[in-house]
């Protein structure tokens, strides 16, 4: 496995790599998500590329982007164990915005719910990014988790306006044994508020159930979730959502296609969860 | 030459042609500017692909998208006088802007001077088209011309900024021999307003002959401009300007490079034109 840290290295090690090129981009601090992803990546691609940087565009000023947790070696340690054969981890912000970077890519309407609404330069801060890896990687395939689904979605809506020629490939969602999402910033959480933290994934199978048994309203459907957040008294619900998949507008009643989704936070740590309703329906 | 009117057609054929690959993006309503574009392109590249589009998101509702001139025919007569190989000609906007369509591509900063504060979302609208058209025909050099000299410096930020592989050529200003630039907005004048458009260029000769005198000061050559303009009744100007040939601010002294430019209106007919400061220097 090759590891470069500036573009211009990158640039000089993809040209040896043979195609089709699977990518699996990364903030790094990696879990089975991402594993999960590469080894996606590898049974589908002749070469797989990760990335592992930490895009500050996609933090508010607010938000956790100097605690965000980082360990490269061990990181990259993992991906090599997956048989990736190339990694780009700038040893600098400055390679992915330099003195004077001021080009953004603006995914609108979709950006404006659900996530968008509570961080408001996130989406604007992962397109441009995304769109600037594809332009580097030049993957014939992008991996991403459904466990950011609004992500996928935001990504998925790029690649098709913007006419990116990658075809975009969803992993489903990993989990703990008890349900909770992997994400790196479950690792913030105190063993009380991660013993409290897959209250997320009971809402999304409460939802489930209910719909299993004919319940279409999406009201009903929300309010069932908030009943079981009510439950758990460390969390602190920032939207329950029951919307469409197409417009992630909040949905009256279930007819198609509904991503039900959800943030809670605990202390300062917020995490987020979500299904596709009917059940095993693709996100995008 | 081959000619395509869907997405879809131009990808096949895309995959014919040798490279490296050039590409003239264009308008249509093909002029000399244009076509010593394409002789460029030509002469340092082993294909030739020109698209022809009157790209709707770079006009304003008040602009002249309805009556913007269009001749098909005889452009693609001229591209393939010129060899051109391939031509994207879309027969529906649709192509571009697919029912759903939202991502835009956005360089701040200095959009929001000269041109874009005139017209507030058309270097937005330009930004994303080319990057779209970058990812359709995927060329190793892009050529524009120097006329639209700040469309020139946006798309060189946009490239640098989104690592687009593309190399930025830029071809000099065509003019008639009495100076007026060439543009497809020339055809709107009347005869009275095609006598008096000359007076454009002759405000950058006079600024050039200051220039060489030894004039730096920004507000004195601004002056200059403004007094050639009023010696031309026909002319109602929307801006005269020596700016920073890197940030597009005004100038008070030149020291560097500077971009002299303006705009001007004919009734209902808006041209521009501009030079560089020191003479020869290129635009980016």
């Amino acid at each position: 496995m090759k590891v470069a840290t500036t573009l211009a290295e990158f640039a000089a090690l993809r040209t040896q790599l043979a195609g089709p090129v699977g990518f699996v981009p990364t903030m790094g601090y990696l879990h089975e998500g991402h594993l999960s992803l590469s080894r996606l990546a590898r049974s589908s691609c002749e070469s797989v590329v990760a990335s592992i940087f930490v895009n500050p565009a996609q933090f508010a000023p607010s938000e956790d982007l100097s605690s965000y947790p980082r360990d490269l070696k061990r990181d990259l340690a993992l991906l090599e164990a997956e048989g990736v054969n190339l990694v780009l981890a700038p040893a600098s912000n400055d390679e992915f915005y330099p003195e004077g970077y001021d080009t953004w890519v603006d995914v609108a309407g979709i950006t404006q719910r659900l996530e968008g609404a509570f961080r408001p330069a996130h989406f604007r801060g992962v397109a441009t990014i995304v769109a600037k890896l594809f332009n580097i990687v030049r993957p014939q395939r992008a991996f991403f988790g459904q466990k950011d689904a609004q992500q996928a979605i935001v990504i998925h809506r790029m690649i098709h306006d913007l006419n990116f020629d990658v075809e975009l490939v969803l992993g489903p969602t990993i989990r703990e044994p008890d349900g909770l999402a992997m994400s790196s910033r479950n690792f913030y959480l105190t063993p009380e508020q991660r013993a409290a933290a897959p209250v997320l994934c009971r809402c999304l199978n409460r939802v489930e159930i209910l719909y299993s048994q004919g319940e279409r309203d999406g009201e009903a459907l929300r309010a069932a979730m908030r009943e079981v957040l009510q439950a758990e008294p460390l969390a602190r619900p920032d939207y329950v959502s029951v919307a469409a998949l197409d417009t992630l507008e909040e949905l009256k009643m279930i007819a198609g296609k509904a991503l039900v989704s959800l943030a809670v936070q605990f202390g300062s740590t917020r995490l987020i969860d979500n299904t596709v309703l009917p059940p095993g329906k693709a996100l995008v």
